[in-house]
């Protein structure tokens, strides 16, 4: 993690190797030489040719890479860099991209790969595999790395448990500040990165644990119960990985320790983990309300893609066939007063966008906890007073409009009330949607677009073309 | 940061002191028994009482707090803490809150409060103060913190050196490991958190950083610049936070030099503060997407609100209106055919869906750094393909229920034709727009969602209409 080239975050005035092109340009783009050099190296088996191009390759950028290859490249890539290819780097591509790797390669390489890595990486290769493929990889893995990778894909999907790294130190509190340094610097297989370690009692109770710069700062005959911070923080291993990241963020947390159910402890959470799950979640809910499922990946195929697409269109479709059937009660006011036909889409979209923006604002403060029912009647309140405001200008501006388009201010004077009543009702359904269904346990990022849509599409049509026709005795 | 109360994190099954209500009931929610318990206190002006209740908050929970209080209780309850109020809560509540509060309070409080706060925090706080009160508050520091947060608030906004943290340890190479840790021993006024100490030179410029752990598990005589990675991760001052927090991201890095134009070290930025970065840019897509400002906060008045989703309201105001003028165009047709008028929004809405769709994800991949020039193609033929797809499956559908509907296999046809055509443009809008944005440095997430409606809208009455018009020959 400390390898990362300095190049690669400020551009280096004085150029790099002349004879291997950068791997990103200015602008941060993949560089499209360097994707053919290594395609070339790819192609004629040049495996030494191909590691002097990803020499010093964080494993990001080798994921950058892997991606950005043709899929027949990629599993050879792996396989001509030999052991010299950091698994890790198959943690950062889309998981169809990785998947679709693991896929062409052989049992043996993946268990050399894996036995290599962190828990936690190793974990989301494993995820990755298929049933009889993991049991083989397992199979070839050390006895402890086996059992603990084994404890932790026994925790459910998305917990703190699959998240965790099983690396840790652990010491007793009777030891001194110097026992543990020394123990430190004398055991050569410690995790790659850490911030604190843990007191445990021999049952591997959790006691404390104790930040590295607390310890650095204390002197060596100290021991490490005077310096314990006795209430450490801590994650049930069967948590959801997402109410772990909000709890990191809150906290402005690092790292924390994961226990079993018995307050063993079994784990420790870092940071950069929370870093991939906050962005998971944020990602989720920008696609969802998008109305494309969260695990849409770009490297996913135009027929999954297509068929992923397929419901939420199929839910649009039935509201607007909805929303059609109100239209129709009105069709012999349309027939004597085609204006009404031409007009009536703008009082839908208006309703549409209104609702929209309240939804939005909605499902992203139930997601960041920040909408709670502390709050909630407020928030309604507020929601119903702007929508009302902006029905009360949009109704003036769009009936004046609309009046001298159509030279009626009859008819600027219909679509205006008719837009009142949609956007009131827009910023209620933008609101009252997604709590409803976050109070069914419902994820209103998912579902609400639909509802809302639809209600400010039969209130627009219902108030637009039923005002019209009262008023002109249609 | 280390001293959250295990009951947060964990539900304390024996319960907590039974006097003091529990701040967040089971479920994660504010009590309201504690907030009105703390808002009696505030009437009373009874400080022992209120420090009883908030007695070990973390500052995010008084964060919490402070926003779920009444605005005139605010400012109250930070005078009846006294110097106790950690003003670090106040960086963790909205911004229009931070500004109302600070506006209450006494300079000379504000300026005694920012400086018991790390560099990042005081920065936060200052930002919202104006002009004229945040020299005052500059004035009553002590000129070394005074002259180090001026330093920060010149870089600009939004940029690593507002973002850094200017406390940090930075020892010159030559000192041995044994006199480095001697030395964070015996000084008493460390960083509150770091994890890595910087190598500079006598003129300040970063040669080296040393991660903790290493520091603790090398020998006392090795010298520092043994063990120094020189190659250290560093950002100039005056990057967007943005692109630090992509780079955090991409590297998991944890912390990271800040430097000056001269590569002098300048500051720390820490991951915490980047957490808080990525939340910060995905929850302004979010809210750019749905059409509402990305700085709209939960806590801003109706007024506010109601002006600032206005413009994007209008946007959408003067599409609908370029719509209804391509629907005016065959006014004659929804004469002669008011089933036209009926099915039209249908389409229209189809087509708005599936733009949205393709919109979303091209949005999101941008700001993501996955979508570019090396890449750009093959998303565009794939939602092309998608689109195309979708198009034929809907025809089908869509086409086979209207027909039966109007009991016209023709205007099943008509319709299923007409769609085909609008989910294509719908699919090549939603991914042409952010794409074409993004060229020309304007932000995708706040303006592609206007132009791909109006797109599908006016390609959608167009082809419907159009199809209609020359099919039926109206």
């Amino acid at each position: 993690m400390q390898e990362v080239e300095d190049k690669t975050l400020l551009p280096n005035p004085d150029g790099s190797d002349p004879v291997t092109p950068a791997f990103r340009d200015e602008e941060g783009e993949l560089n499209s030489e360097f994707l053919a050099a290594a395609a070339d190296a790819i192609e004629a088996s040049d495996a030494d040719l191909l590691q002097r191009l990803v020499d010093d390759f964080h494993e990001s950028e080798m994921g950058d890479l892997l991606e950005a290859l043709e899929p027949e490249h990629r599993h050879r890539l792996i396989e001509l860099l030999g052991s010299s290819f950091d698994f890790a780097a198959l943690t950062e591509v889309d998981e169809a991209v990785r998947e679709e790797i693991l896929e062409e390669l052989e049992t043996a390489t993946v268990a050399e790969g894996v036995r290599e890595l962190d828990s936690d990486d190793a974990i989301t290769i494993l995820e990755s595999l298929p049933e009889d493929e993991k049991a083989e990889v397992l199979d070839q893995l050390p006895a402890i790395e086996r059992v603990a990778l084994q404890r932790s894909l026994d925790y459910p999907e998305d917990s703190a448990g699959r998240r965790m790294q099983t690396e840790f130190i652990a010491v007793p509190p009777f030891w001194t500040v110097g026992q543990t340094i020394d123990f430190m610097r004398e055991t050569e297989d410690l995790p790659e990165t850490f911030y604190e370690i843990f007191v445990i009692d021999p049952a591997a109770h959790l006691l404390g644990s104790v930040p590295l710069d607390k310890l650095l700062r204390s002197k060596r005959p100290v021991t490490i119960q005077e310096i314990m911070n006795d209430e450490p923080d801590r994650f049930e291993a069967t948590q959801h990985q997402e109410e772990v990241a909000r709890l990191f963020e809150r906290y402005n947390l690092v790292s924390a320790a994961v226990v079993d159910e018995g307050g063993r402890l079994v784990g420790t959470i870092l940071v950069d983990d929370i870093v991939d799950v906050l962005e998971e979640e944020a990602d989720a809910d920008i696609k969802q309300l998008g109305g494309v499922k969260s695990d849409e990946e770009l490297s996913d195929t135009v027929l999954y893609i297509q068929r992923s697409r397929f419901p939420w269109l199929f839910a649009n479709m039935c509201t607007a066939f909805l929303a059609a059937g109100v239209i129709r009660l009105f069709e012999g006011s349309l027939e004597r007063m085609v204006a009404l036909a031409i007009l009536m889409p703008i009082v839908a979209s208006m309703g549409g966008n209104a609702g929209t923006q309240t939804m939005t604002v909605a499902v992203r403060a139930l997601a960041t906890r920040e909408l709670g029912r502390s709050n909630a009647w407020r928030i309604i309140r507020r929601e119903a007073a702007v929508g009302l405001l902006n029905g009360l200008v949009f109704a003036v501006i769009l009936g004046s409009v609309a009046g001298l388009w159509f030279q009626s201010p009859q008819i600027g004077f219909v679509i205006g009330s008719a837009l009142i009543i949609v956007l009131l009702f827009a910023a209620l359904g933008g609101i009252f949607v997604p709590l409803t269904l976050n109070r069914m346990g419902v994820d209103p990022a998912v579902s609400s677009g639909p509802f809302v849509t639809s209600i400010t599409d039969i209130v627009g049509f219902f108030a637009f073309l039923g005002i019209a026709t009262a008023w002109f005795n249609l």
